[in-house]
């Protein structure tokens, strides 16, 4: 039994997480599987409900759950998932952009995935106002450098793809900060002797994401980078209604859609839930791993090529040029899994 | 007369730089214009020869120009162009991107200008060592955001064009220093009325500059998120092989190609020399302006159809899909200007 800790969030989240329901629930169902789950509130209504984005009660009842699913958040959204990922210490923030037949990718054979450093750079908080000016400290640490760097190396052993890992900075520019981050990866680098290792500059890779995105397949990088080139990375597969993401520390993990809480299509049940599903498929890979759970990879797999299949298919939302609504695609997938 | 220095660069600075000196040769012959060119060493050789990247003496020579030329420098490229936008205050950064018909972009009717701000943010070198950390200072001014904010606006109600700035920034998790830059934009914006106005965090703008680029017009952002995104709408319309930029203060300007030093085809007479010959081009049109000379806005013009007619018809380098070589592809614009 796995208990899964739920924030509903706003805009589209309350839609997202009853399907992420009626999933799980299947999947209890169907399947040699049990999941507890625990809904928790977190965000704008929070905030507005009780003063605080993240309640107590929410940060607790995540604590004691063995995984954390999160729908979107809306401008409270730095008061949660930052917050969260540094107090729980999920340094890793995995966004796989990969190109699926039927999707509208830039370009077929796309297959990467980007593992972004999810604890310091200029997401620490540290700022100050000095008269008319102001400051942000942006911190590198060698251990959290080396920390993420193994995670990508990791990674890159373990995808069945062209086993490369880059690196990306700008230490032409930062060359103290930039500087130690390309070194620990470098350091690292050396362990792996099986893995390509390259250095780019963040703007240079900005560009390679559409000009040959084929091209990459473990991007390395600090926050902020890890942040704009993910968003990138995703329109270039096609847009962020496929793009999940999983922050990930060493004892545990949250998962959630790299898009937001789109309140202009809220409550109109067409938002496209593959993103969030999509995250739980990373969800039971991960618990499947941990536990040594093979079950659970089983199911993840069959959720995604479900998901797949299906958009194959024709039978997609209206953001990738379908007709189905929340609940119906997400009934096909109930149906089909 | 005008006075114009030359930084010949590194790589395929050199054959570039004579490219340019060509073009520059022939317009004085044809029209009836007279540029006097200064070449100038810095970059890469320079620092191997001098022991300084930037040595003193092409500082003096730049300063006593008209406006300055650079072509690409190598790995001591900081060194040169961070260097000369602090110390001559060139504090406005400009990157047009446009999809020109026959070159690859990635859908028609973009038409848009990257106004960066090129003093601040994580661009003064303030960065320490602390132990096993680093620390990097991002510092944002109130007198620069305005500045660069009031420069936006004017380049926007100058332009032929939908009329709309947006503003680009990471606020909810920059909240003091990004939050200050939002906020002169704001402010600026109140003086005008009739240009629409704008806010996009950064990670939405990488997507948005894929999935939408048509609806940008001008963007308005921080010196590092400039240097990303511009990149990537210069690749979004097709390349770096045709994105000029403008680095422009009060008083004077340089003009360079976006793209770097390239030193795997160096010495090859195979570079594309279109985005130096553009930079002449904005370098032609700032002139004017400032010199109420409508002679140099012409030819500015002159050279930017051209150039694009010449790769209409086929006549282009290899990066682009052509035959020809740079100087073939420079006299041919010689020929035809
Ligand atoms: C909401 C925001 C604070 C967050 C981030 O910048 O990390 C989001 O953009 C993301 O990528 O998860
Ligand atoms: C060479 C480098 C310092 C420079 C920058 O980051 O500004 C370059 O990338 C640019 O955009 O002009």
């Amino acid at each position: 039994m796995y208990k899964i800790s739920l924030i509903t969030g706003d805009g589209i989240g309350p839609e997202l997480s009853e399907s992420a329901v009626s999933i799980l629930n299947r999947i209890n169902e169907k399947f040699d599987l049990k999941f507890e789950i625990i809904k928790l509130s977190a965000g704008d209504k929070a905030l507005a409900e009780t003063g605080k984005a993240l309640p107590d009660e929410t940060l607790d009842a995540i604590k004691q759950s063995d995984a954390c699913l999160k729908a979107p958040v809306g401008e409270s959204a730095a008061d949660v998932i930052v917050v969260l990922r540094r107090m729980l210490d999920l340094y890793a923030n995995i966004r796989p952009a990969k190109s699926y037949p039927h999707m509208p990718a830039l370009r077929d054979g796309i297959d990467m995935v980007i593992v972004r450093e999810n604890t310091e750079d200029l997401y620490t908080g540290k700022e100050f106002s000095l008269g008319n000016s102001a400051v942000a400290l942006r911190i590198i640490s060698e251990d959290a450098s080396q920390r993420i760097a193994k995670y990508a190396f990791e990674t890159a052993t373990q995808r069945n793809s062209m086993k490369k890992v880059t690196c990306v900075h700008k230490s032409n520019v930062m060359r103290i900060t930039d500087g130690l981050f390309a070194k620990a990866c470098t350091e690292v680098s050396k362990n792996y002797p099986n893995i390509a290792f390259e250095e780019m500059y963040v703007d240079a890779c900005a560009m390679n994401l559409i000009r040959q995105p084929e091209k990459f397949d473990v991007i390395v990088t600090t926050n902020l980078f890890g942040d704009i080139l993910s968003d990138e990375s995703s329109q270039v597969v096609g847009g962020l209604g496929m793009a999940p993401a999983a922050n990930i520390g060493d004892d545990f993990a949250l998962f959630e859609p790299v898009h937001g809480a789109a309140f202009d299509i809220a409550g109109k049940n067409i938002a496209n839930p593959s993103s969030f599903l999509l995250s739980i498929k990373m969800m039971l890979d991960w618990l499947g791993n941990k536990h040594n759970d093979s079950k659970c990879i089983e199911v993840g797999q069959k959720l995604e090529s479900t998901i797949f299949d299906l958009v194959k298919s024709g039978v997609k939302t209206k953001d990738i040029g379908g007709e189905m609504s929340t609940s119906e695609f997400t009934k096909h997938i109930t149906d089909n899994i």
